[in-house]
């Protein structure tokens, strides 16, 4: 079947943006180490998260040198991470290229560069010099340190990459399919800022697209919404999904959170405003028992009382809690 | 003067773009820094070599969570500036905010993490724990924590940031006119991948753009060709310029570059193909004392013989020698 460009006019539904889309060439790859990773915790009886992170590209080109990008350091994916950790969860951290990880965050080569805080001790023999860590770094770094080093010795963490928006959402549909056999133990938490427009491959220039030639015009086409595949179909409703709202209106941050779970039925959706979303934000989530009812939790930290206090503490505890009265609910299947 | 929409619908000029886009908060702040970084240079009769280096964004609203922006780690401006550092040149590294810098960039987080060659010696103690250098990474890592301590001790590199197109266009003249007082003995090494477009201030939406409404449509406007005031007015011509291309089409690479130096009147382009960037580049430049006419040379590394060699010490190496040639020919202003 030939394709023409007014196939790609109309909405994609989640169905034909998978038909008419290529999956990225490390797919089964990926998906073949995240099988290996939910067998292990599965036989382990341990709860397995998967925290998506950073945003996701719309190459313009198929030779990409342009993209359309979607603003996300990580970090709030990066540092829920580590806490998902501490509480015990295996972590499967699926993240835009090269945004923040967990552990390595704390040392940003930009604000906090780790070659700062190496000193050389000299020695007449150059070659037998000792590296040390300044006195002020050392503690803060052992605890970094003994915590990222214990979570790869338990094999805890397992660490996904993607650039495109069309890697991320092959990759998301995989490896729920993956986290199937987990029900009720399978939480979502859905942090990247996921593109809400693509290009599709038909549409692309193959080189990159010239200047000289006047403006640049750019026309894309909706990403499909997956939430709603994701909830009913690949985790058959049995999997506790957070979501996440970025607004820069903050008016609009409720109602869009309801509107949300009022159309995938899902679990919760994490309101953020961008000005506010490091000390602030807001649990949006289903009225129990009563239809097209909301209940909405304010998670806030105080900076001025502890400056290294994170909201993503105060988030994954919430989190932990209402997973496990999720998984108490009924038996895991 | 109010402005209207149709006032940006033409091509800007240089002078046209300064006088309509508003500059960075942070820019008198950053030229007061290169001030001092240039005096002290000019003071001790040192080289200064301007390495530009990453992508630009370009913002689609004001709060901005959407972006346009150009493939760049900037693996080459990063690399170059250390080989700059070695040949004794005083480097103003101007860079996109988390792209790649020199030293560190020997240890990104995701291929090559430091967090992974360091081991904890434990103690009945915990709280005296020594943190060491693994036995293999200790060598390489004193190498480059060497240079670090030494250019930095010297105070030979000089870190600026930018992140959109228009931080870096306000940047580059800003530096420009810092650099004039260096005349001859000023190299410009623009690395960075900037933007060929660009969406007026004057266009861009207040929030995030709101999806569910159909396709996603974005017109922007070409930015100005600003190396043609660089080269003529800001550094008077006088300083030693060279540009890139980057191409994913090869045979674009030869006429794009010519065409660039009959344009704009600078000393050298440096051409580069996508695919193979990593191990040769073409250096196109103007035949002396004939017009239209121009000189052609490739710089190439072999990877089969030497895995740690990079084509960069050989580019920079090439340029340093045309550089001193370039200072003999006339007196410095």
């Amino acid at each position: 079947m030939s394709t023409d460009a007014t196939t790609f006019e109309s909405n994609f539904s989640a169905e034909s943006y998978y038909a008419t889309q290529s999956p990225p060439p490390s797919l089964e790859h990926d998906v073949r180490n995240v099988r290996d990773f939910v067998r292990k915790h599965v036989n382990a009886g341990r709860n397995v998260v998967l925290v998506t992170s950073g945003g996701t590209t719309v190459p313009l080109e198929l030779n990409v040198v342009r993209f359309l990008d979607n603003f996300s350091a990580g970090t709030r994916g990066a540092t829920s991470a580590e806490y998902f950790l501490k509480a015990g969860y295996a972590v499967i951290f699926m993240h835009r290229q090269f945004s923040l990880q967990p552990f390595s965050r704390h040392y940003s080569h930009s604000t906090h560069p780790f070659l700062d805080f190496l000193e050389i001790e000299k020695d007449d023999n150059h070659s037998s010099a000792r590296i040390n860590v300044t006195e002020k770094e050392r503690a803060p770094l052992l605890e970094v340190l003994t915590a990222y080093k214990s979570a790869h010795t338990a094999g805890l963490l397992h660490t996904l990459n993607f650039v495109t928006v069309n890697d991320y959402l092959w990759l998301l549909r995989a490896v729920s399919q993956e986290l199937a056999v987990l029900g009720r133990r399978a939480l979502y938490y859905l942090a990247a800022a996921v593109s809400d427009f693509f290009l599709p491959r038909q549409k692309m220039s193959e080189h990159k697209i010239q200047s000289g030639k006047g403006s640049l015009h750019i026309e894309m086409d909706q990403v499909p919404k997956i939430l709603k595949p994701l909830v009913s179909e690949w985790t058959q409703g049995q999997a506790f999904i957070v979501s996440f709202k970025l607004e820069t209106d903050p008016s609009l941050l409720v109602p869009k959170a309801r509107q949300a779970l009022a159309r995938y039925g899902h679990q919760v959706v994490i309101g953020n405003d961008l000005h506010t979303r490091k000390h602030q934000v807001i649990f949006v989530s289903p009225s129990p028992g009563l239809d097209n009812e909301y209940v909405e939790t304010w998670v806030r930290i105080d900076p001025s009382q502890d400056l290294t206090k994170e909201v993503e503490e105060d988030i994954v505890a919430e989190l932990v809690h209402r997973h496990r009265a999720w998984i108490e609910t009924s038996p895991t299947s």
